[in-house]
């Protein structure tokens, strides 16, 4: 029997292809879509979409945070002006949201914990992003510590394995995981990069301009895989 | 201007001595209060009574944990059978919830983090306690490496200081714990420390038990402070 992973799904690229790369290394995938109050719901529907598409099954977490913080769930506060390619990852940008991730996090470790799963996949990618403190491999490591002893598996009288988390993009670059989701399939045509929720993708945030580097460097006139013969927008598409 | 701290407040005998130990070193304090599916909302009438007692702003967050795995969540799962005091610690229950101060503590730090506080409390304990792994001070020490690696203030470019997780009471006794209560004037008359909702406490469950273990301790006779003068009933009331 293969063993049991939950999966991070944001509907973005990185997550989208990690979660394909957990079902390529046999696991049997759950995926959690978070609803936490952020600018627009089209990531949410995108995740729902490639969680369908991958077939696995999904559960979707409402999460209301009463506090801010971030330009990302505070509609009253403008997104960052645009920055160039070299600007990005320098500096925290508004966009972060406190403590995103290690919510994310703590809800993957109790349903991992609540079913068996001995995996937490994460698509967090510290090269080719905004810069976030909870993307980078030392916060994972010191999760993984709160992993290792906060939960039933830390007891001695318990005999269950630990809990692992995955980060399998971590230090690859935006054209490595396209490549990476092309190879295995991923539907990354239907996936959702921006910040902003409009019809199209604004092709200026921080994370527009990530996607649209990663697929400028990745040539897309020779597919390398079936997926590519219907070739993935760089901006993303419903 | 006293520094902010967000007191994680259960309506429990041991986050209500928190709240008034952290008022008493003159933190102003921000209450966070959990209704994350537990089996009655007891717990959190009372913790809104506290929070108003002792004059701090409260919030509550609303939790829905779509799988169950704990007998606190799953009301057709019954709750643990009587162990004795001697049994209590040793094991882990099924009343433990998975990950559920990971969780508590990834909102808290969150929290902190939109509102600039400084340190987090939580009234854990790992002395008069049911055993559960996140309540041990291995457990805290690695949360406080995910709260020093994956916030703002990790990031070299910020100045701001650090947040410190901080649990007070984790190596007292139960008694130990009333009497600093009674000695902060904290209303543990009005606490809840059952597991179930009836009416009165139920007095058998591990909760229950530890909490009378603590009052017999305690010399009600001669009151430590002007709160003793009420005594507080060892099962707490309403």
């Amino acid at each position: 029997m293969s063993k049991k992973a939950i999966v991070l799904l944001s509907g973005g690229l990185d997550s989208t292809t990690t979660l394909y790369y957990a079902k390529s290394k046999r696991y049997k995938c759950y995926a959690l879509i978070f609803d936490y109050g952020q600018r627009h719901k089209k990531e949410i529907v995108q995740g729902v979409k490639v969680a369908k598409l991958a077939k696995v099954p999904y559960q979707i977490i409402k999460i209301k945070l009463p506090w801010k913080g971030s330009s990302l769930l505070d509609t009253h506060c403008a997104l960052p002006v645009t920055r160039s390619l070299k600007e990005i990852g320098h500096g925290i940008p508004s966009t972060y949201v406190p403590a995103r991730n290690t919510i994310f996090l703590s809800f993957a470790l109790s349903y991992a914990e609540a079913i068996g799963a001995k995996a937490i996949f994460i698509g967090a990618n510290a090269v080719d992003f905004s810069g976030y403190p909870d993307c980078r491999p030392d916060y994972y490591r010191a999760f993984q510590q709160v992993m290792k002893k906060g939960v039933k598996a830390s007891s001695r009288a318990c005999r269950q394995a630990g809990i692992q988390v995955k980060t399998p993009l971590i230090k690859m670059t935006k054209a490595q995981i396209i490549r990476l989701g092309l190879k295995l399939k991923a539907p990354l045509d239907i996936t959702w990069s921006c910040y902003k929720g409009g019809r199209q993708p604004c092709g200026v945030c921080d994370s527009c301009q990530l996607r649209e580097k990663g697929f400028s460097s990745v040539n897309p006139a020779k597919p390398s895989s079936a997926n590519a013969k219907r070739p993935p927008s760089p901006r993303g598409r419903r």
